[in-house]
């Protein structure tokens, strides 16, 4: 059974008898539903009653009904109310936006607004550039979507997509210091997204794009690339390909294999998997194998898309045939982007001696790690509750602060890399099976991620003006 | 000569000798020179020489080189650094985006994010009404300009209107407490601009337009209001329309006289005077006569837009033809938001006993203050250094916090006349010829406006739906 973890958490207030033995009781009731106490808390005392707030990590609503009501049916015990903790704290949303500076009195209204505001206004007309400086172009990203591929949700639309992306800007500014700010588009037109992320360009100084579905993503950020001199980022893609090369470099230290020798089965090739595989070329690994749901991609298999077929050119040498399975047998490294409960121990167990094994599909991983660790030397997974986390939040806040420090008007492959090994340092003489990525409050990566992007940027505009 | 304001206000840095005179010697030469003298701080001092900051509003930028150059002539002055507070002000922008929930571990981030967020979403997936209260759209406002007219400086594109946008939303935060966020869009064409602040809309709950050109300005703001279903609301024409209609009908409480009996010049018949003579035909005066650069506004003059069609049919009841000086014969009230300088005291004149002049033209207004109040009982401008400003903050804060509360799906004219009548009654007995508009810094303005405003959207509302 699956263990509840703090992202469903309920608080029950109710009404107990003030007898020695009604926290035991309440407790034990959690429990024995499988509800996780977190909190007990005692509101208010009187003779004949207690009010207490009980908050528990619960796994789904029929769970956290089956608490209530576990709670509810001891002796005595009347609850009043549930509240969950996670819509409470998104009513009204998870950001705001604030003034940087001070309007106490007509003199500030006269420097921020009407008239003196004129003068900045033409200084930016008269000299564009100028915008970076005295704006808030300076320190803003845009965080856009279309709504289609939202976390393991799907196609959901830009509205139910929004809780997502503020919780993206609010971790940008976190981690940061970036000022992020969600637009999600109700629309899911190719064109049409291409076209009102160049309308609403003047305000960023970088777009990253989020959970949009393949293979419109790769058109979309291919056109607003050569489009925009702001880069752009589809963190799906880049973000996630930063963390695994940056997990794969350490995880090849722990069981000390050259990635020049290692073969690399990458399951799914959508956003994440296109782009994972195409940062690790820049490694020249001994070979890659792409497979997705049907199968082993090479170049003569029928109706491959455009992305399918790039990637088919560039990988596969010996051009394999076969299942997920097939491809595993000898295999140094797995990297799974695709779907839950794909292969078992017995697999792994045909992958070559100290084989790594990155099971990131979300929430439930192509394997169980814990199935996984019986043959592999190192695990990781997309999960909070498993060591070696591959989360997007180690790049994506530093990715763009050393893109805003550098000033860049682009984005490119050894930026990203520059992101991976950085992330990768950190970790150090730390370095373990167990510990292959820091952690994500670590905040140590971040300013690193923004010193390696930065210098690469920088780098790469004296390279391009030359 | 015109005096400095704090728009422009100039801190320079000097190293002087340390006399006892040396700060006499300083201040008189700024004054010499027409500078404002507004702080005087010894910044260092040393046996053989002080560092002081002198702070002076000015005029321009030759303005300041002159005062610059003053200081530096004095014996034993050595200027070493001159910085500009209005710039000092907009580096890196006017605005930050902050999470307003804990992000301090992993729990927080198991709500905020995933995987505790992606409930949050089904929750508005199948309820696309929870949007309003569990995201940024239930405070949220987007600021849309193309650039197009902004202040008087004209068409000077997106980039360069952003600090602009920036200010209006900080003054929606410091006012009403909305969240106001910039889009400055890279595009003048109609369709295009329509079509992506549909595509944008999802996040928010109000559109605020801003400094479009007339007449493209008619047609976005009707055709969003079709197609949209949250409210759409121009500040250039219908904030305005609100302060001069509350502004009018206090100086018609000082002079007593009834809006019915009231024959009323609009000199303009863009953004602002087009909304101005909508909204004033609701209370129903005697007549209006409006006026343009080609002259008085009438059925039979030939090269009417639709604009200045509808207003031909609605007016001037008289037909009269002419200039704007045969307009304001006998008129009861001239309301000015065209140009500089149209006319003087002699034409006031000619008006009728007890004449009302608000001459809004900015930063000039269509006639000197001073001139116009030799024989006008009451006159405005949009000036912050005379009397009786006429100033949009009165209304578009407060109006925009109603509709949130209210989660009003559009706006009417019903709902602006209760803005207006807020406005005014926020004066109450501290009502004369001086004081007819409340100051932009009386608190109680936007509470006043957001309240009568939510009244009549939710009546509004309910006669909707009935």
């Amino acid at each position: 059974m699956p263990v509840p973890g703090p992202g469903y958490s309920i608080t029950v207030r109710l009404e107990a008898p003030p007898s020695a033995s009604a926290a035991g009781d309440l407790t034990t009731a959690v429990g024995r539903v499988g509800g996780v106490l977190t909190a007990f808390d005692i509101v208010e005392s009187h003779a004949d009653a207690i009010v207490v707030d009980i908050t528990a990590n619960v796994l789904s609503a029929d769970h956290a009904d089956d608490i209530t009501t576990a709670l509810d049916s001891l002796p005595g015990v009347h609850v009043r109310k549930v509240s969950d903790r996670t819509f409470l704290m998104h009513l009204g949303g998870k950001l705001e936006v604030s003034p940087k500076v001070a309007l106490r009195n007509r003199d500030d209204l006269s420097r921020a607004y009407t008239p003196g505001v004129a003068r900045v206004c033409q200084a930016i007309a008269a000299n564009p550039d100028d915008a970076r400086r005295l704006t808030i172009k300076r320190n803003t990203v845009a965080v856009v979507t279309d709504g289609s591929a939202v976390l393991g949700l799907g196609n959901i639309g830009p509205a139910a997509a929004l809780p997502v992306m503020e919780g993206k800007a609010a971790l940008f500014k976190k981690f940061a210091d970036v000022d992020a700010w969600p637009v999600c588009l109700d629309t899911q037109d190719t064109e049409e997204i291409i076209r009102t992320v160049k309308a609403l360009a003047p305000v960023y100084a970088g777009i990253n794009l989020e959970d949009i579905a393949a293979p419109r993503c790769f058109e979309i950020e291919r056109r607003l690339r050569e489009q925009l001199d702001i880069p752009v980022f589809h963190d799906d893609q880049h973000g996630t390909a930063i963390v695994v090369v940056a997990a794969l470099r350490n995880a090849l230290r722990v069981v000390n294999k050259p990635i020049e020798k290692c073969r690399i089965v990458v399951s799914g090739v959508g956003a994440a998997g296109s782009a994972i595989i195409r940062l690790l070329l820049r490694k020249a690994p001994a070979d890659i194998v792409a497979v997705d749901i049907d199968g082993i991609v090479h170049r003569e298999r029928p109706g491959l898309d455009e992305n399918l077929r790039l990637i088919a050119e560039r990988t596969n040498a010996q051009q394999q045939t076969g299942t997920l399975h097939d491809a595993l047998v000898g295999a140094d490294v797995f990297i799974g982007v695709s779907a839950p409960n794909l292969f078992g121990a017995e697999q792994v167990a045909t992958m070559a001696d100290e084989a790594i094994v990155f099971a990131l599909a979300n929430p439930d991983p192509e394997i169980d790690p814990l199935e996984a660790q019986r043959h592999a030397a190192v695990v990781a997974t997309g999960r909070s509750d498993y060591p070696n986390q591959i989360n997007n939040v180690l790049a994506f806040p530093g990715v763009f602060r050393g893109l805003l420090d550098a000033q860049a008007h682009k984005i490119d492959d050894d930026m990203l890399l520059a992101a991976a090994n950085a992330i990768a340092d950190v970790v150090d003489d730390r370095l373990n099976a167990s510990y292959i990525v820091p952690s994500v409050f670590d905040t140590a990566v971040a300013p690193a991620v923004a010193e390696a992007v930065k210098a690469a940027a920088r780098g790469d505009e004296v390279v391009s003006t030359s």
